[in-house]
């Protein structure tokens, strides 16, 4: 807590946005107007809203490969919101020096799961809230000024609400077995990248090089760069946040393949 | 114009962009370049750069869903400009107490029917665009080094040029008759809700719960929240700016529907 | 030099980005967050991240119109890098008075074909990276941390390793006869404009108004603005970087003809 306070005392903060509202409409801009009415002077900084609509999973994902790379003190709005409007909680959660706006849907599985420093809570300010609170545009009316005011230094976290325990789903793991490892495509990057829930660990625990089965097609070893395979060639490698992909060089596995998704099987060769 | 003036002494400038520039070219960047050479230290958001090509209509609408929500002192720079190169005047609008920088072809239109307090100046002051100005990149070269100087304090809107009257369409009003309400869709968001020109106004003059029509389409009430509705159901409610919108729940209306313009006709029950 | 020290102390440093990765997935966030870590309150600007997947060629072409308008101190980071994890170098390029930090692979030919006061050094301090370095993300782990330790000071461009010579590609020029021009259509932009590598020294070198054949598509003057012509007429005109465009008013030029590619013929009407 000390580290965030000193960093919101003495730079503007950081706040960051990840929705699934295209950039087609006002919806960002209206967000980011009430952010920047309500914290005056803060960076902000859209982490995605290309997120498909309504896809909690894919959130997830997408802020565990980017959040931990912010400064302290950093605010995270997070607007992958199906259950606008419903009951649902709202949740204020202290991860390590940043902070999480999100709505309680499971968005934050995955970066719960990463570290155990978080403490999360309920959001019970109704005073926090834009003047007038829509049913179905809560980035703009509630999340917006609740992170502002977090950032601000208007309340800490733990003036939001009551501790609660957020929605959490589990992440589907590879299945190891004897010399074999049983996975699945979890999702596909904007480059048509096949990213799988096999990682370095299951890797290393089979001997020697591997063979790779996806679906009906075949690679036979995971390479450390697209340089060591030629364009259009399908490849494995381990892609940068730790997993196994299936990639095609210079070129789209997803288009290739014609899948978004599959079962992978990797065993000894 | 003291708040402004404040604003613009005690913290640094903000100064928005929507342009139907898209994110593929060097359009944006080089705005940004000279926005940010001229007035040193500006945040600079961008509300859109994804309004399809010459659709002033639907910029104006972006506009008026966004603008409202930005702080005192905020200058809007609007790039929708088909008429480029041409006679057409360049606007520079007090709006409150934020300045809006656009051509004149109607896409302030309802933004300048939302209040009364604005007051708008016609571009007559050549030396403070950039050296050489083009015919087809205005944006660039007149309307960007324009809001810098209004941003940096170099110029007020009223010593931009002289008072004048801009070019605005009238909007589409729903007709309302004995228990019936009779309007179109206007536009369609990002997530494929169909957004027309009823307003909760409309809605409340009516007795009771309402059925609604569109095209071939039957809807029997207006729900609250789409959380009330079954993943998949056609259902009509009040968005997040106060008109009736036609949604899919966790789908596109605009694609199950196949209707991106179309009757929007509202009874009793 | 000094200008450039004096921008970085005066004001914080303004840092922009340049890739092909995309708005739906982590990657912009990641080395957004490694940039504000390590360069607290600098200033994000993003060129463009919607570059074709490993467009060298189109890389190029954005820097070169966008760059340049940029104020004196600014870091470009370029990520368009289909060798990342090869022996390809990563530059770190003082032009003028900025900045750019980009792979070797020929991104910066236009830019640097541009003027003559530049010097190029390859960067070789390892302990400028992220403490674990991938093979496939060099944008997050290599050229984010270098540019943030230039934004800040930390270290000058000749620190950051020794001069070298980048690879550069040669432009394709356009062939000038006796009153004839063939050129050819280099790119085309987000609103469908058939970009040529005809400029103005080209048809200026023909006497009296000039005759274009594109294919077998015949246009018989060149227009100075769109006003000039018909919604839906095919036109040529010099654009805002002086090359002369194929264009559809209010409309897509490259849909109309079916063209990106394509040989430009002027003669002399």
């Amino acid at each position: 807590v000390d580290e965030r306070e000193e960093s919101i005392v003495g730079a503007k903060p950081v706040i960051t946005l990840t929705t699934d509202f295209g950039y087609k409409d006002a919806y960002v801009g209206a967000m980011k107007g009430v952010l920047l009415t309500r914290s005056p002077g803060s960076t902000l900084v859209d982490i995605s809203h290309e997120i498909p609509p309504q896809d909690v999973f894919r959130a997830a994902w997408v802020l565990r490969d980017s959040v931990g790379y912010f400064p302290s003190g950093t605010i995270h709005v997070v607007v992958v919101d199906p259950g606008v409007g419903t009951t649902r909680d709202i949740l204020v959660v202290e991860w390590g020096t940043q902070i999480v706006v999100a709505p309680d849907n499971g968005v934050l599985s995955l970066l719960l799961q990463e570290r155990e420093d978080w403490r999360c809570f309920r959001l019970e300010r109704s005073d926090l809230a834009l003047a007038s609170v829509s049913n179905t545009f809560h980035g703009r009316d509630l999340f917006a000024p609740v992170a502002a005011a977090l950032a601000s230094g208007v309340c800490a976290p733990e003036e939001c609400g009551s501790i609660c325990e957020p929605h959490q789903f589990e992440f589907p793991s590879a299945i190891l077995g004897e010399g074999i490892v049983e996975g699945q495509i979890l999702t596909v990057d904007g480059f048509g990248n096949l990213i799988t829930n096999v990682d370095t660990g299951h890797v290393g625990s089979l001997e020697g090089p591997v063979k790779i089965q996806i679906e009906e097609h075949h690679i036979d070893r995971i390479v450390s760069t697209y340089g060591e395979a030629q364009p259009g060639e399908l490849v494995a490698l381990i892609g940068s946040s730790g997993w196994l992909e299936i990639a095609v060089v210079d070129g789209s596995a997803a288009n290739k393949l014609a899948l978004t998704k599959g079962t992978v099987i990797l065993t000894e060769s």
